[in-house]
């Protein structure tokens, strides 16, 4: 689906999505989530996870700062959207930077059903197998276009490697975003945040490479919008969220305006 | 107690106001407790809530993002609040959509004296035992008028049902506070704040519905003032802060704007 | 090192610093670490404590939001920096105002090799055995000159008492900086933020009074630049953000702006 239909379809049904997600970045992830037209919920104790996700239309799941509560609630949570047949989608945040985030990241998708997963280019490599150097949360090195075709097609899920340009793949297709702007890298947490525009666009569309791509070049479009009237970082943000809830309320400035390149078809 | 001489009272006492609270909107809820004039406190562990609560003068617990150690804590503080007799202020977060947030939320109620319920009118039908839909932390139906007074009624306790126009009862009397604008909705967190302005007003003049629906006043009258200076929810939130924090540095800027109407008198 | 020398080495080589801090102002701290030109890390598991500190270039230690767990956390990751010899910045947020903080910080003095620590009058005064009134997290007394001299002295580290003028000493040497603005007490995380500066700076270039001082110099310079730009606390926040970014962009800026005193020589 195009960013105006799940934009469209999202002010219309406004669905509920789920984040079980890092403390760093849980408010902007939360603001993004509204402002895209869907409702956030933050929750993550096991007593409330089979029925919050009762609940919601999609759920994300981040692994930015990961305690083993966290985990089993991402499992409980995780296994009630399976059978609801509700997409999740994965931020690996840090896969490769330590074992527990490798790990983790590893056995969320294959104790679940996975419908995307969207992380930097270092991260992804990880999950793909490949080499690659991920400082802590960033991604130092990787081959972005590489890692999401490679990763997609080991984890036979969607995957979008995010960076200067994006990379969107399930291993058949490969999808190029080019829309963003670099203000966006300085900003703490606009990979958590992307992932949460995926969710919302899953809740909405699904989680095939078009609905994917379409989410980070909404995303990417809201950035460009918003660096045309920051001053730095920290003036980027609120401006970000307005272009976000602009965009998300006149889908229509989104046509035109998006770049997703067809790389290779499936 | 109204809103003029409960800031004045703030700016000069700056109590200690004590929040257990989600980690979504926690730094929104402590730069709205800063603003208001009073010193917030961000502390959850067990081993501290006797001494914390000895220092505070007002205690506010928000449910939003709950887990076992966290109920275990609210009940440690409200009881020290109790015993020292300052006002407690509940904010139910996702009542009625979770079987875990509604019943704490009646425990809460029930094994602590609470001074004031805020919550918008989806949760506060819920504690009021009425029909409402909750999606996450959301309300979609619920007459807030109706809700306020038979929570008031049945909990007796102050009850304020917040929304487009808030609603304050003590199960007697019945104020309705125009102020406020739309934009306050698209923020993540609005609800939050406007508990934390409660909690900070109910430490310096109590929590009777005057003085309750005087800090959803100031509340609502800042949310006016910020939206004629916002492009969007990104740069209301600044904004709404800067208002807050002008009105409680200069609050005869709030004589004459509050728009509380007394429908019922007790 | 000045402030031009470490910003400089900041920007060319990146390095990671590691946040064990409360999840109150954690976004902001990330935030301020990624402007100075650090790569942020937040993580609390005790499983990958070790490993994450292997790759990072100094840790910082906040005990706002303090719990058993993340106690123990603190020193796993703090014997693994001690064995690396990078940098430990602590903040002991609230010692003195509950017997879990001052026992949590002085525990952390004693088991761990701190470099640097950083806190307000009230706070620093307390780990000097000198008496105090710290509310909550707020300084409401204490002579912070003092109490840096003493502090420093007593526990053998270098010690900042931030405040209208920060205070930074060894035991030997003392160091005022007047570079700051009134607005940043009325922000909410602004003394953690300022300890995560610090961290920025130890893990380019030391934690030497020296280097602290130009820690807390490109701060307060970067708040009189936000203070120019903003109409309250709501708007100096982003506007803070960006000007410390612009100050890292661009380190002569901050040459001639800082107002560094020696006020006593080793």
């Amino acid at each position: 689906m195009n960013a105006v239909e799940v934009l469209r379809r999202l002010a219309e049904e406004k669905p509920l999505v789920h984040h079980i997600t890092n403390y760093v970045t849980v408010n902007l992830v939360a603001n993004v989530t509204l402002c895209t037209g869907a409702l956030p919920v933050m929750a993550h104790s096991a007593e409330e996870m089979e029925e919050m996700e009762g609940l919601a239309s999609a759920l994300v799941l981040n692994i930015g700062t990961l305690d083993s509560r966290q985990i089993e609630a991402m499992l409980l949570a995780g296994k009630t959207a399976n059978e609801r047949d509700i997409p999740i989608v994965l931020d690996p945040v840090g896969a490769g930077a330590t074992t527990l985030r490798t790990r983790t990241a590893e056995r969320l998708l294959s104790e679940l059903r996975v419908a995307a997963v969207c992380g930097n280019a270092g991260e992804i490599a990880t999950l793909a197998g490949l080499s690659a150097e991920v400082r802590g949360v960033e991604s130092l090195t990787g081959d972005a276009r590489e890692a999401a075709t490679q990763a997609a097609r080991a984890l036979g899920v969607t995957v979008a490697a995010t960076g200067p340009t994006d990379y969107v793949s399930d291993g058949e297709r490969l999808l190029a975003v080019e829309n963003g702007h670099l203000l966006m890298g300085r900003v703490v947490g606009s990979g958590c945040a992307s992932t949460a525009a995926v969710g919302c666009f899953a809740a909405a569309g699904g989680a095939d490479p078009e609905t994917v791509a379409a989410a980070l070049a909404y995303f990417g479009r809201a950035g460009e919008v918003a660096a045309g009237k920051a001053d730095g970082p920290g003036t980027f943000e609120p401006r970000f969220l307005d272009a976000l809830a602009a965009l998300a309320d006149d889908p229509a400035g989104v046509e035109g305006s998006t770049q997703i390149k067809e790389l290779k078809r499936g």
